[in-house]
């Protein structure tokens, strides 16, 4: 169902505040039969006060057992069907650096590669060049120069960086060019439709011109592309939902997912502190509050279940920060779990917590994963979550008569 | 997903009727944190009864987070997905005063508004003249005569009126002609496409001798048609479910969405009492019954928590003598929730209760908004409830092989 359909035409405007606090890779598992997950094993105060008087379920980022990247585990939670809308591999890279598409740019996910006298590629990373060695290389890059063309060369890590084309008739269908073996030379760009001819004949001039650039280079004296992909065309949180939304995170990556959706991106937080201090500042300016706590998930990716119960700790902690600005509408949810235990995003449905004034509150006493499957939210696809906001947040017209 | 294209081909007919109790807008909120809602308030001894005997859960009326009008929660009930299928707002009003409207009518609403000496609008509710006052002006237009198409013009409320024209080749596809300011004049049917050309020209003309009959009357002398739409094309109960089904129902609005589906309309009843009179009577005549009670909404709407708790309690009492007729299936459900807190309809799921001897009983005791989370029927959207109607009654075959 596109929900979008309904929020356009029943969204309504007034004075409430939404505020969505995003603990990245939040669900988790228990480490042994019998056990507790990594939530339910924090002290989680006042969380689990906020379970007592709201409405809590389980969110399922994109349909029972299937694991989303940051991606689509954000657009569901923003209320964008992750299966219709896909973000390209070469526009992921670029908004995971910060790196900001306008509409029309074409990106793509570029790697150093090893080349021997006869052009043929020998070493499809470059030996995992370090990031010291490769990013120079990148920077050399920007010196290509395409008439008409703008081009960005941003480093990645390791062999791996990312290349934006903008300018006039670019579009993002072209075949990758590693031929994903050893031993044959890097394949041509080629469209696959016409309206992409000229990103093709683009991309030749900077391999081009690239090589030539890195040539004498010992181990990257050559490159691939790969993921070509223009800027997803994502309706904006203001078109579909009627919200002026403002995203606080530390990292790029989510940044750069919440400006896709129209958000405004505020502030330069290093710290969850100073994400709450920023949310404070910038209070009477927003609608709707994306705050992105990273640390959840990248504990759980080193398999460290205790660094991650404290960082949950952690994140509880402010809780009451939050608390004191009085949201009409306050989610506590993630984009998917992580458990410890796997050291990887995983499927499991996601703790998720509401609280408004005109939720209606269940059983619930504390916020976890066992707790989570007797909430009066049921399980829910991520998509829901927004118009549940918006409908407690008073922001929803009646459908029908 | 279109549960039609199953019914159709699975369904069976037999000897088997299922009862389904609708009480309007029957979920509800807690006044008071910690509080029980209006129907956890209420006793009602009968209704718990067959909660240890049955299965229960939240019925969702469209999608969460979604609060629907009567429409679309009761399409949802009798299993129409109510996103598909949509009633245009004319047809409604017309539904919702008794109009049966016939395949091919259009409806639209009419208001009465005070045009100037220039012919501009001063006044788009004509100052909201009295129904006492409005009913007798809409009674005179049915002195239009246009050759070709019947007229039925039926007073609403207030300044409103509805308009339902018969005759061959007409189609809803009209823009409203009310400006939506004053100031200005009604604007001229315009036809959106081709098919809808001829309405048009039968409202310009309908508009024309209208203005005409209401010249001089001070308040009301002019008019505007909005929200033009023929009769929605919903498939037959009898077509898609074979199903043989009555509705009992007190208000024309329930009487007409059920007339839309294709059930019958029996009895003239005007309380409960008198609904199950009219139940008991035509018993053996049909296979489904759909028994509406109107105040579980109204009193919701008004806010009026314990007036809404007395309505639950009287909704209670009437159970033993619809268990005396030994339904195969009885279910009870609202199109809706509408909590007293709330003064209007809500997205909150809703408490549904489904008997049979071949449901799996769960584990609840009693029927309400807390229970029926942990009940048997999980969290569901409306439309399948259809569907666990007839596979309860042994009407449906099974899908495959």
């Amino acid at each position: 169902m596109d929900i979008h359909a309904l929020t356009r035409e029943l969204h309504l405007k007034n004075d409430s505040k939404i505020v969505m606090l995003v603990a990245d890779g939040l669900g988790g598992l228990p480490m042994t039969a019998g056990g507790k997950t990594e939530l339910e094993t924090a002290r989680t105060p006042n969380l689990d006060a906020l379970a007592a008087r709201g409405v809590q379920g389980g969110s399922i980022p994109v349909a029972p057992g299937i694991a989303p990247g940051s991606g689509p585990g954000h657009l569901g939670l923003f209320g964008y069907d992750p299966i219709q809308y896909v973000i390209g591999r070469g526009a992921l890279e670029a908004t995971g650096i910060g790196f900001l598409m306008q509409p029309g740019d074409v990106a793509a996910r570029g790697n150093f590669c090893t080349l021997d006298a006869a052009g043929k590629i020998s070493d499809r990373r470059a030996g995992r060049i370090a990031s010291e060695e490769s990013a120079p290389l990148a920077v050399r890059l920007r010196q290509v120069k395409i008439p008409g063309v703008e081009v960005f060369v941003e480093p990645v890590k390791e062999h791996r960086f990312v290349v934006v084309f903008r300018g006039p008739g670019l579009a993002g269908n072209v075949k990758d060019t590693d031929p994903q073996v050893t031993g044959a030379p890097p394949l041509a760009p080629h469209a696959v439709d016409t309206a992409s001819a000229k990103t093709a004949e683009v991309a030749a001039e900077f391999v081009k011109q690239a090589t030539a650039l890195l040539k004498g280079e010992a181990k990257a004296n050559g490159l691939t592309l790969r993921g070509f992909s223009g800027r997803p065309a994502l309706p904006s949180y203001d078109e579909v939902y009627g919200l002026k939304a403002a995203a606080i995170a530390v990292y790029p990556m989510y940044k750069g997912l919440a400006s896709l959706v129209g958000m405004k991106i505020v502030g330069q937080a290093q710290t969850l502190a100073e994400q709450i201090d920023t949310l404070e500042k910038n209070w009477q300016d927003f609608d709707f509050f994306f705050i992105h706590f990273k640390y959840t998930d990248s504990t759980g990716e080193d398999g460290n279940f205790s660094a991650k119960v404290k960082r949950i700790e952690e994140f509880d902690a402010v809780i009451p920060r939050v608390e004191k600005l009085k949201p009409t509408v306050l989610i506590v949810t993630g984009d998917h779990s992580t458990p410890s235990a796997m050291r990887s995003h995983s499927w499991h449905p996601v703790p998720t917590l509401l609280v408004s004034d005109v939720c209606r509150p269940d059983a619930c006493q504390t916020f976890g994963e066992a707790e989570c499957v007797r909430g009066g939210l049921g399980q829910f696809k991520a998509k829901y979550l927004i118009t549940l906001a918006l409908s407690n947040a008073g922001r929803m017209g009646k459908y029908g008569a």
